[in-house]
């Protein structure tokens, strides 16, 4: 598929066509789109775009690690630059939208601003992150933290796929050798804009067009294993029983009712649980599950662990019983730029949008440029909140409001 | 290993080697035992105990479905048969125990009777049942079935065991061929008496040394699926959620909490589980379980249902969610004969037996022969409650304890 650029990308509308077009790079049978790090499918999709940025007058190129920028030349040298963009990878058999549009719509608003005020007096360039997912390999953001210098080939050295390639070896066959590496970080960059689709329902719920995002939560991961006796199911009294099935059910059930009482904004979630033997006549000897924690303020993560951990202890000690908890994620909230989010604001309300301030639940590549730089995220809505799925989908009036709010919102950045 | 019968068999502790001598037709690495129906290791076991009986001069048969007898003929051929027994196969990597006990603790019984008293009045017959577990093909009790006329080839005409081998060809392969099958229903019976294990920790915990079983419980199991919706873990407020995860967890906390309220004695396990899509950082989409509920009741069974599975329709209503129950298992409490238990009572009390009333949680023969002749069924303690396993273990002076019971209870009831 061919897309005409230079008229084509100032019509209302073209934001779809942008949308399905990008989409055809790893498209898989369900629709859906599967673009993962330094593959046959991720290469295509990078090249496309650096050719739709070349027929748009863009510098471009890439760093050493695949992140793609095309760069509107600022009037004044002395100026550092407004980068704004999203993330190319996907999950497997993800939607169209997550990472694309904010792709595409900072392509759009580029070319809109240049088309009516010419070149800005800060260079604007937009991104193609390379990786966010953490898809393909175990890491994550090797995009954004190889840009904030966060990442280097240290982290990736021992780092293999599901099929056993190594990190270094599919960078080199994606053209890009790990031999040849020098740490693509930049100091030159005044602040980030991330557009991004919610992925959640409550702008849908709110009826709201734009979420102007305050905080990216911090997040908490844990294993905990539930350990009782295995025994028969049917000449086991109740009273004799050191049950991890019913046990695990009940931390769970504290676990769910203690995140209202701590903050209505904390969330919990327990979504992978197995069970030892896993046998319909056999009282389980071992439960282990996930707790995924997610809140924007630490101090409240603190505090609900505390409590939810000393109950776990208080009541599996009363059964006699054992629980071990261990930690194997911890990212601390991220605040976005309050002056930026203030900017948003007013241009949302002079443009009659309909936004609202919220928090975003998901991780981004603001966080990781957020930590450094002035850095603002702004969300369209997602139907019925499904991301991650080939039902992904943000309606055209919809992508068109974030690309009006993002074009006037580097205006008033970078001109 | 070879036993000589006559002499040892009246020896106090031959019962030890007798049960190592039977567990080595079988043995597996672990030092457990797996004697699956019609295997090679079943039928050297019951080949062996036909020897050890045709030793004892009993007249020994096979049925045509491999129930092995050794008959010790009555005077009176007016009278009925006094059956006696238990089974010789063993789940996967059983213990030594779990039937062979019950075999072995007949036919010393029997020896010591005839040794001291001659000919009974009524027929006694020693029975090695061929089937009681359902461990290599998916149906229990073909053995007793058979013999009362519940079963015969109609129930396996379709049925292969894991590796695809048809019941009819592994029942011909062991020697009983299905072409002359003929059932093998037995109007000759006049009760039935089985000694076992117990299988749980309640003689044990009560220091007894026999178990007198009143009733054998019904059981239903129940298949219950619970519908969410999967969504992100981070995006999704707590209230917005449809989890099927933590809405499981609060059904087993509440049918857990349940059983006490309806009755101490009943029993329900929840003892597997699975989640989809099973990750941690997606609220599940759905949970289904198992449920393993009961009673020596069937009326506290039917109590006990409704209550629960009217609050999971409401619970699951009021979170706008979705419950399925499904029932694949329904077997009715037995009660075993009441002047059987008298009788072995007065015995025990006689010979200073520690020993109480008790209800068996675990299904065995006793209940196919208890729905229709007079039915007995003792236990021996399980140390720590530990069956079906190579740790099964209960301890000479208790197997000894047992016979001696069974030994005093045939001769009343055939002499």
């Amino acid at each position: 598929m061919a897309i005409q650029v230079n008229k084509q990308l100032l019509e209302k509308g073209q934001v779809g066509a942008m949308i399905e077009w990008l989409a055809s790079f790893g498209q898989t049978e369900n629709g859906g789109v599967t673009r993962l790090l330094y593959s046959p499918a991720w290469q295509e999709a990078q090249y496309a775009l650096k050719n739709i940025m070349d027929q748009m007058k863009l510098d471009t190129y890439f760093d050493r690690v695949g992140n793609l920028f095309g760069r509107l030349q600022g009037t004044n040298p002395n100026l550092k630059t407004i980068l704004t963009g999203s993330h190319i990878d996907t999950v497997v058999d993800g939607g169209k939208y997550d990472g694309a549009y904010g792709i595409i719509a900072s392509l759009i608003a580029a070319a809109r601003l240049f088309n009516q005020y010419g070149y800005p007096k800060k260079t604007i360039e937009v991104v193609s992150l390379c990786e966010e997912e953490g898809s393909r390999f175990p890491l994550t953001f090797w995009g954004s933290r190889n840009i904030t210098g966060d990442y280097n080939l240290v982290q990736v050295e021992n780092v293999l796929d599901g099929e056993g390639v190594s990190f270094l070896d599919a960078m080199k066959n994606a053209g890009f050798d790990p031999d040849t590496y020098v740490s693509p970080v930049r100091h030159d960059i005044e602040r980030f804009v991330e557009i991004h689709i919610e992925q959640g329902m409550v702008l849908e719920k709110n009826e709201k067009q734009i979420g102007l995002v305050t905080h990216i939560v911090g997040q908490r991961r844990y294993s905990i294993q539930v350990y009782g006796e295995s025994n028969h199911a049917g000449t086991t009294p109740m009273q004799y029983r050191k049950d991890a099935v019913s046990t695990a059910s009940q931390l769970i059930s504290f676990l769910t009712k203690k995140t209202e009482e701590v903050d209505t904004r904390l969330v919990a979630t327990v979504g992978k649980l197995t069970v030892k033997p896993n046998v319909p006549n056999v009282v389980a000897g071992k439960v282990e599950f996930t707790l995924d924690i997610r809140h924007h303020e630490e101090k409240v993560i603190e505090q609900y662990c505390n409590e939810i951990f000393n109950e776990f202890k208080r009541f599996t000690n009363a059964l006699d019983m054992e629980v071990s908890i261990s930690q194997w994620m911890d990212v601390m909230p991220v605040r976005m730029d309050e002056q930026m989010t203030l900017l948003a604001k007013e241009i949302a309300e002079e443009r009659k949008l309909l936004y609202q301030e919220m928090i975003s639940g998901a991780g981004h590549d603001a966080q990781v440029f957020g930590k450094i730089y002035p850095t603002s995220l702004l969300f369209v809505p997602s139907q019925k909140g499904i991301s991650h799925s080939p039902c992904e989908l943000t309606s055209l009036k919809d992508l068109e409001a974030g690309i009006d709010l993002l074009t006037e919102f580097l205006y008033k950045l970078a001109y």
